[in-house]
Formats: C-alpha cells, structure tokens, sequence
C-alpha cells in the first residue's frame, strides 16, 4: 500500500479534474505564514515556518499540479528546488511538476538549484518567463547576455509581450503552453498581485505556524476585494500549524 | 450537570492556582485576528472576526481571570461590556471579571457600556487607570471635569505616577489592589506594549479566523525579543477559528 495523497487535498482540489478553463490554468495559491502574516524574514530572510507536517502537506499539493510558479524575489532569496522531496518513502509515482520562475528581466541565476537539478538530471527543465525586450528598445547586449546564459544553464525561456505583462497574461502564456493547473507560492509580490487580480485564483490554501517573526518582517497585502471572493471551506490542523482551506466564490463575477 | 470552562483552559492556566508575583498579576494576553494579522478593520473599526465557538471561549477564559484589561482605543472604538454573557446558559456559577480600562487622560465616556451596565447592576464597578497629573502642572479644569463625571458615572479611578508610567507600574498598580489574574484583550497598542514588556505575560492566547481584512486594517506589532520568550503549548481548532496558546518561557531573564 503505497502512501497517496491526503483525502483532504484531492478533495479540495477535485474541480481541477475538469478540464482548465481556455485562457487559464486552474490555479492554486499557498504559502505559510508567521502567526503575524510575516512570510519572510528582516529583508526577505528565509524562515522555516512549516513544521514537518504542513510542508510534506505542500509537497502532496505540488505533486497535484502541472507547474509550481515563485516570484524572482523568492527565487533569488531562497533558492528553492521546488520539487517533492519531502515526500514519505513509500510515495506513491506521481509526476513533478514543472518549476517556472517569474522573471520579468532574468536575474535568475544559471547557477541556482532549479537548473542544477535539472543538469544533473534530479529535476525538470525549470521555465523563466520574462518580458520581451520592447520593440522600441532592442534588447541590449547585457539583457542578451543573461538570456543566453540561462539557455545555456538549461532554462527554457518565455517571453511575456512587454505591453500588458499581467497576471492573466502569464496565465495566458502557460495555459497555452499546455499547463492546466498551476500551484503559486509567492513571494509576497507574487502573492499580493493573485490576491488583487480578480478571478485568477481558484483555491488558496493558507499555512499559519506558531510563531511570530516581527515587525521587521516581510508581509503580504491581502486586497479587501481578493476576501470577499473566496469563501473558507475548511481549516485544520497539521502538525503544530494550522492550515485554511478557501475557494473563490462560483460566480464573482456576477458579485 | 452543570457546563464548566473547557479543561484546555483551566490546563493552560493550571499554573495560575499559586499565589501571584508580589509585583504583577498572573497575566494572559488574548486576542483575535484576520488571517493577514488584522486585529481591526481600517480606523480602528470593531469587526466580528471570533466565530461563535471562539467567542464563547474567550468568554469562558474572563470567567478564569480577577480583571479584563483594554486600552481606551478599545473602549472608545468598541463600548465593550467586557463581561460573560456568551456563556452557554447552563454555565456554573462564576465570578465576573473586573472591568479595568488604561486611559491615561480619562477620555472615556460616561454613558459608556460599562458604566451602564454598572448602574443598571448588570456588571461589576469598571476601573479606570489613568495618569496623574505632574504636580509640575496642577490638573486644568478640564481633566477635572471628566474626573468627576467619569466618578459620578460609578467609575472607580486609579492614577499612576506621572514619572514611569509602563506596564510594569500598571501591573504592580493592579496587583496592589488585589488583582491576582489578569486578562489583556487589546487593542493594538496594548498588544505592542505586552508584547514588547519582558516578563510581562505568562499566557498568550491567539485566535486566527479565517477571513482577509486587508491592507487598511489595523495590526499590531510583535516583538522579536518577545517571540523568543514563548513557547508553543498547543494548537486547536475552535469551530473554524484556530486557537495558538504560548507561554512565557520558565526563566526568560537567564537567557
């Protein structure tokens, strides 16, 4: 008996069996938190907030989706792997996702962990989505330079139309690029620009850990709007934190 | 059968059974938050953040106290009645906390609730702390005038020394009078000062409710030093509301 996903994330995540809407994927927006809504340390410092129990939970959920997206900020203060590594042993065979960094002037670096794993073969080929140079500016040697440093490293790159790089465009860009569910787990700008966008976001899934970081933490801005589209499904305890289960509202639109 | 405090509670405050400091009461600072650690809506707005099994918790935890303490932010935005009354109806019989409200220059109102209630013997005498004036400049006529409305009303006034006027005076003040347990419910600045007052509390109690106030609420801020004095005793689900009990550290001045 191999060990699966918890019964509570397939079943908050079962309308994602039907196929993605056209011009998005469904999408999944999570992260953890300090008791103080601080996901980050004094500038931007990494903090182990999960307890073992909630990040396994989060690790179930990846293996849920097509794609996991963070934000450059995350990208670079963290180095994240992104993977499913916090699996139990007797995991059942699922399918990484794909990692895809927002990075909208490639400062990835060609060294981080996400194209090292996928080098040595421990991870899949990382996605880098920035903006197009606009046609009014050609690209300058120094933006040519990155771009070919990350293709090199084993990125794969896309490029958002520097007129209306948005949220729904990105989800535009990886829908059609056959990515019909995506898990966002921040940073904090990414967080707040799903927040803020209307009718982007799916199911949020929000860790909370017993402790505080302090004022000199970094938060997120939670959009008053954002809330009055989702409504709580479920909260529940995992390990030491307690995890909140949301949705958005089945017709926002007509709100 | 009578219905009694939930044993989680009289377990977390089992310690509260032995006689208090000489200068302090047994503390225990309490309060409820958004998600995105919102204590208050934009202004200082009261909202109904505590599900109804949160709330009769707290009510359940005033039974457990000698005095509920509020900031006069909290009396002026809120005319709380700080009393039991969500208690199931067949709650054993209990004392009712004092009422005690830190104004400093004695803003608080006279046709407030707590008065009221008062009067119309519905509730225990409110005290009321305020500062003294310096005998540098003699109390104006002003200050007077409330002094004695707010006595005529039925408040009783203590005054702390114009010169020190902490939370360690404050404490000291109350132990004086009797006060053996005391319970801190807010608002922000009360928060912040409890929080950033070594030694000061020995019971934190958090509730998260599972809503987004949003960036215009009102927070509070937590200490580093001060997360670093508590420990995790538990985390429970109180109807969709998780609760977080911390407790002071058993020797935070050797660290």
């Amino acid at each position: 008996m191999m060990a699966s996903p918890p019964e509570y994330l397939t079943r908050l995540l079962a309308a994602y069996a039907a196929d993605a809407p056209p011009t998005r994927p469904h999408v999944t927006l999570t992260f953890a938190q300090s008791l103080d809504a601080k996901i980050a340390g004094p500038a931007g410092a990494q903090l182990p907030l999960s307890g073992p129990e909630s990040m396994r939970m989060t690790h179930w959920l990846r293996t849920l989706h097509d794609a996991i997206l963070v934000g450059i900020g995350t990208a670079l203060n963290d180095d994240p792997q992104l993977n499913t590594r916090h699996l139990p042993p007797d995991a059942a065979p699922h399918r990484a996702p794909r990692p895809v960094v927002l990075d909208s002037s490639l400062r990835l670096s060609p060294t981080c962990k996400l194209l090292a794993n996928h080098t040595k073969r421990a991870g899949r080929r990382p996605w880098v989505v920035a903006v197009a140079p606009s046609s009014a500016s050609a690209p300058d040697a120094e933006w040519q330079t990155r771009f070919e440093a990350l293709t090199a490293a084993g990125a794969r790159i896309l490029l958002l139309a520097p007129e209306g790089h948005d949220i729904p465009a990105l989800l535009a860009l990886l829908r059609a690029e056959g990515i019909r569910s995506l898990m966002v787990e921040g940073g904090a700008r990414i967080i707040a620009s799903f927040l803020a966008a209307a009718g982007c976001v799916d199911t949020l899934l929000v860790t909370t850990a017993p402790v505080f970081v302090g004022a000199a933490g970094v938060g997120y801005s939670a959009d008053e709007n954002g809330n009055a589209n989702f409504r709580v499904v479920e909260t529940r305890l995992v390990g030491r934190d307690s995890v909140v289960a949301l949705v958005a509202d089945a017709a926002p639109a007509s709100k």
